[in-house]
């Protein structure tokens, strides 16, 4: 059994801080320059140790510019960071839903970390998790993580209902592939390789097998 | 199926930094009170905001002992810190899988991890994970984290094995509960609930339950 597999298309790894946007520089505005560097820094970085300068400077833009933007400062400008991380991630997964299926999606994003590891396996990093250990000092910006958590697992949840997976089954598996690719991320980083997130992804695929038997 | 149930006991939750060592403040000697505050502080900071005063503090044991007791001073006391609690963990998790299986060890860590959370959902962390975050600044501390990891994932490994699970399939599965449960820390200190860890153990404890049948 599988989960609403129309077309396998080629593995498409725009997501997240090294994404999309990266190609069209020129195109983008300050903001939006701004956010890709912090999320480039949350990621490596963290939340603590993310200086404004730096954003500034990693997103090609003005630093008198950040509190144009975010005059929350860099909480705001965290925050906003987190929630288009979130966006970007949940629309990767409801289209490679659509596309291919839950396995294949699993696969893909296995896919995409890995690659993303393969030239600094020991600065990879979620940003959504940076922004989610802000607590309890800033509850906005952990709430802004709690949200795009959420929101990827709505989607694992919608698709493993489409194929007829009871609700008091797929919640736990969409909340189990959620947490578990955020913990082989912090594995990785402390690996320096892509081990710990081969041996997720490949059990996680294995317990969908199981699921949809 | 069930693995290895002996018989079961009550649940034992006296592990890691808030575990057996607390109880026995008079006799612990200062290089353990000092790793005690340590474990407390990267749970709850992580590794870049712990402070050495801090540790001190915390582990109520003098500041000018810190470098006494490790010359290498914050990287060598963290590391010591995540050794200590990568054994900690692997003794619960031997001990609870001789005792009453993988599915109430499962449960148990649950449990274990839903008290902590009782009173700071938003502090809560594992001193591990902080410790595989110093990457790349310390490759030294982070493989101290990964060694405690790996030796999670032996001790479940060779519970599975034992069960006759096969070894392509119970490698995967163990890496899965050790990345899950450290993906569900940190989505359960971004809540401020325990709601996050629960999915994620009902998510395992259906994978296993699986794996099993």
């Amino acid at each position: 059994m599988t989960v609403g597999i129309v077309k396998p298309k080629p593995i498409d790894t725009r997501v997240g801080a090294d994404g999309p946007a990266r190609g069209g520089a020129g195109r983008r505005d300050g903001r939006q320059r701004l956010l890709e560097g912090a999320l480039s820094l949350l990621a490596e970085r963290g939340y603590a140790a993310m200086e404004l300068r730096d954003v500034a400077e990693r997103g090609h833009a003005p630093r008198g510019s950040i509190y144009h933007h975010f005059p929350g400062g860099k909480s705001q400008l965290a925050a906003a960071a987190a929630a288009l991380e979130g966006e970007r991630v949940r629309e990767t997964i409801e289209r490679s839903l659509a596309e291919r299926g839950l396995r294949e999606t699993l696969l893909m994003f296995g896919e995409l970390f890995r690659r993303r590891a393969q030239n600094h396996p020991d600065r990879i990093g979620c940003p959504v998790a940076a922004a989610a250990l802000a607590r309890p000092e800033d509850p906005a910006l952990a709430a802004a993580a709690t949200a795009a958590f959420r929101s990827w697992e709505d989607a694992i949840v919608e698709a493993l209902r489409a194929e007829g997976v009871a609700a008091r089954r797929a919640r736990p598996f969409a909340a189990l592939v959620v947490s578990t690719i955020e913990g082989a991320l912090v594995r990785t980083r402390a690996a320096g390789d892509h081990a710990p997130l081969d041996d997720a992804i490949a059990g996680l695929a294995q317990a969908l097998d199981a699921l949809l038997a």
